[in-house]
């Protein structure tokens, strides 16, 4: 969809005032743009057809998720082929959808604070779809990309005891919507500035150390499949993330397996859209 | 928790304005209070400290969802032991637990528009919580109750196609979030009512057949357990709704199933709370 961002960033400045900004074409790390000068937004939500740069710049002093709220997650599991593999489940015929809460949202550079029972914590880089307009179903003609807002990246953290199927009777969603399970950032960027959304690198880094890397373009369902498919006989509100999905070489799946420990920094990169870091720390 | 209301009815008038009421205290089948005069309330939301009756009166014509919108819905799966045995199920160590979205809020008495590709639709009568206060975490001697706006009744539509576990991957959240696929109400009966949620009839018919017929004593986890789970270290927000499962009798697991066709009426009823009757319209 047309939109009057690039890329665009959410924000604080010095007196805790929230701004939506225009980021600068080669910011990538969020990290850098603390302290920076950049033109704001106007009219309210960047989907709103009054949302237009007003022509005054603010300082950043905190980067915060693009998004304050979301009407839900819809994150899909087993979506990367080589995930598939190292997980020993079958191919998937559709996605398979879980969701997580608002209260899931973290921004790109926060700590996240991990609650004790959290067992078995662990990442998992993902590329996400914020939605920019209600999609009510989807004719067989319409374009999917028509409906994004943009994209931006996404940890998927979750608590690898609670996903056990024992306890939680295969339902993934429980296991990752403790608070601030969802962190996203730094930026929105439109389909105008990412037309291939199918060939983008992904990789996540905890503490410097590569766990995961792999490309887009080894997505079981795209971005355009996942869609129609969430939009069937339903109604995809504005604002919805869309996680879809996480390559191998999750923590879990390591030999020996290796959880996230206190103070652990996960960044997750992708290609042409940005990094966000999360360092995680666990309360009590 | 305290609440000005003691069954609580949300309509619309024959001007389509949008009220909250009293419903009397015999109230039980909403279509006996269309046309009825009530007491209705001011001050915003039903959990909302200024909330209280204005005085004043307003005539039924339509009963809606007794909320306008939900943060989100928490369902259990697998919650009445006759359940779990008629589905083959282990009996779970811990609430199995999926989501539905605000979309899926119907009325009492709506018809819900069936999509085409809904297979297999089925009922599901449940015992529902609405949440009246936010809740981030329970301490171990606070009373979960404490955070009960009240009790309504629902039906967790479901389309069996889609749960097939070959087709989800085990996640139920997709085949029970079409639009209209959890109609709640008619009231919400505040805790001072219902002061023993734990031992309430629950009957569901199809057309005057009698399908499920369970008592909430039956529950593997009750109201407390549930919402103790749902808030460990994650934020329950006011107006989410909690739908705590379904006894036996579904259609699926009939002998042979069967499953709704267009034009089935589905009447939920609970003990002391009241009916909710929705017909399903399949389209096309």
């Amino acid at each position: 969809m047309h939109t009057a961002f690039d890329r665009l960033v959410r924000f604080a400045n010095n007196d805790g005032q929230t701004f939506y900004g225009e980021a600068p074409p080669l910011a990538f790390d969020p990290s850098s743009l603390i302290g920076e000068k950049v033109p704001v937004f106007e009219g309210g939500e960047p989907w709103s057809p009054a949302f237009k740069l007003s022509g005054k710049t603010q300082t950043i002093a905190k980067i915060l998720s693009p998004i304050p709220h979301t009407p839900i997650y819809h994150c899909v599991g087993l979506n990367y082929r080589q995930h598939i593999v190292e997980s020993k489940n079958p191919m998937p015929k559709h996605p398979a959808l879980f969701n997580k809460p608002s209260d899931a949202l973290a921004g790109p550079l926060d700590d996240i604070s991990i609650q004790k029972e959290a067992y078995g914590l662990d990442y998992e880089g993902e590329l996400c779809i914020v939605i920019g307009k209600d999609i009510k179903g989807l004719a067989k003609d319409e374009d999917p990309l028509d409906y994004v807002l943009g994209y931006t990246v996404g940890n998927d953290f979750t608590s690898r005891y609670w996903q056990d199927p024992k306890l939680s009777s295969y339902q993934a969603g429980y296991a990752k919507s403790f608070d601030g399970f969802g962190p996203i950032g730094p930026f929105i960027v439109s389909t105008k500035v990412v037309p291939h959304p199918g060939e983008l690198q992904l990789t996540v880094r905890v503490n410097s150390e590569q766990r995961q890397q792999a490309n887009t373009n080894d997505l079981v369902f795209d971005i355009k499949e996942i869609i129609k498919f969430l939009a069937r006989g339903r109604t995809i509100r504005v604002g919805t993330i869309i996680m879809t999905g996480t390559p191998s070489g999750v923590g879990a799946f390591l030999t020996p397996p290796s959880f996230l420990k206190h103070g652990d920094v996960v960044m997750v990169e992708i290609e042409k859209i940005g990094i966000i870091k999360n360092r995680v720390i666990f309360q009590g």
